[in-house]
């Protein structure tokens, strides 16, 4: 999807800086979740966007970085937050040290976060610094309202896509117009790239709504069905609810909240009670309409045809995921 | 000690500032923790050191109610750390919500800082970032310390002064400094108000060690104790623990981390026993040490006469506080 070459000098690039924090245990925890790897999409998607607007790495680079710090930072202070045990096959941080190493770790990831960026050429860094202030922000306010979404029982479907937009795509959404603010972009693809990039997280995150209870059965014979274990408020509870008839919603407010409830059977009743209503096709059709509005704003921007190729493919492979 | 006038323009604009966040219920718990008020001291040194170098109140706001910003954030996750019911006598953050509200809205409470920040004008705006990144960085790196030092027997008297330098002094520096800096000031002003502040830091916390012992038994005729109670490794105990006897070092040694000791008796004792070694007066002479090195890098400068004795009557003010 990405290239191998710019996978390997990100993974090099934030290995080094965060080696560079030796003279404190404050660091250790920072060094560990950076090591435990991951796609790396989003500082990826910032040297992606620079390129594409005409920029070079070096000059993309270091927001690159700092979007990819801040990513891990709401990582760990999430997992504290969800009680998550585990991240990438490993203990996360509160578990393997404690939750205050975890909790200041953090803030210290979220300054470096800043250190990186403030390395930005400094015609850029005012335009850079605000865009970045604005989506950690929203990013906690995503947070904010997804934890309101477990004691809450009138989340709407607006709310839901409210709350991915702000936890998830926005970030997307930054890193590729920092990337192109890098780049010193005009306005509009500035614009548009952030526009394509919100759409395409929204799209993402809907369809991996759908893989956590579809993907696996499809795969390996088997459904995970995390979110319907743990009664999450995604759009295929939210919209069953609507269409299901009354005793079929009386079976699901049964199973919902009630942990003596056989797992098994929760998951196979309520994802057949999701395909019966037709929502599991529903998601995968509203995703589309995303991915759809993310295309076309890219399309309207100036940037190259064989870049906006790039794009295009790399949504395709964000959507081809195992469905 | 500071102009009644300043003290309210800062009140008003983080008021302003903090309520100008109302589509989240992220922000109530920061607008809760600046409505509990606080001295203000940080904020008003920038403004102070911006007028020293010729600066104007409106170009060195934003750094002034950034790093108030920025001191509150460490409250409130400070306070989840120590597990601290209260502050200024209502309950802390993470009492009245809870942890995971209280992480989240310090989260938001530091970005809110650097949004602050952003708003300084664009000449100074890399220096003035890249300061408050390192010294956000080494105030992480002092309560790490200060965690640390709970469970170490190691402790020594240079490791609690760069505790205390980390933790307290570098973010009372760093306002003097980014006053300077928005002020255009020459570097090596703003490097002897750097100087004064980081060693003026160092004073008030020695100070406020002692305070906590002999403070009130001065004033009220009884002590508080509460860094005794709390076998807080402060100077006052790892210099006694240097010069006691053997058979008072059993007796101290039998008090510390008992919780079955009359708090009463080990106070009485504990505070009897620094006294008798004359740790007491030795914390009050090294006290003093550092107000001469603040006081000296100030007279080093080029600010005018006049401004510096408002810092001289600042800092009298400070370490004449009831003793």
């Amino acid at each position: 999807m990405l290239s191998k070459a710019l996978h390997a000098q990100i993974e090099e690039e934030l290995n080094r800086f965060s080696h560079s924090f030796q003279h404190s245990t404050l660091y250790e925890p920072v060094q560990y979740l950076l090591s435990l790897g991951g796609k790396r999409l989003r500082p990826a998607l910032v040297v992606m966007a620079s390129d594409a607007c005409g920029g070079n790495h070096s000059e993309a680079l270091p927001a690159a970085l700092a979007v990819e710090l801040f990513h891990n930072f709401t990582l760990m202070h999430d997992d504290i937050m969800d009680n998550a045990p585990s991240r990438r096959g490993h203990p996360t941080v509160h578990v393997k040290w404690n939750v205050n190493r975890a909790i200041l770790s953090g803030d210290a990831m979220f300054a470096m976060a800043y250190s990186l960026l403030s390395k930005s050429h400094k015609d850029q860094l005012p335009e850079l610094l605000g865009l970045f202030n604005k989506t950690a922000l929203e990013v906690c306010e995503g947070q904010e309202l997804d934890m309101q979404f477990e004691t809450r029982h009138d989340v709407s479907i607006p709310e839901y896509i409210e709350m991915i937009r702000l936890k998830t795509s926005v970030l997307v959404a930054a890193a590729l117009a920092m990337g192109a603010i890098s780049a010193r972009a005009n306005p509009k693809d500035v614009q548009a790239l952030y526009t394509f990039g919100e759409n395409l997280g929204i799209a993402f995150q809907l369809l991996d709504d759908w893989l956590d209870t579809f993907g696996e059965q499809k795969r390996v014979g088997k459904i995970s069905g995390g979110d319907i274990l743990a009664d999450k408020k995604t759009f295929l509870i939210l919209r069953t609810r609507q269409k299901a008839d009354a005793e079929s919603l009386a079976t699901l407010d049964h199973y919902t909240g009630n942990p003596t409830a056989d797992p098994n059977e929760k998951i196979a009743f309520v994802s057949s009670l999701i395909r019966r209503n037709g929502v599991d096709l529903e998601l995968l059709e509203l995703a589309e309409s995303y991915r759809i509005k993310a295309l076309t704003s890219l399309e309207n921007s100036t940037i190259s045809t064989e870049a906006k190729g790039r794009f295009f493919a790399f949504a395709d492979d964000l959507m081809a995921r195992d469905h």
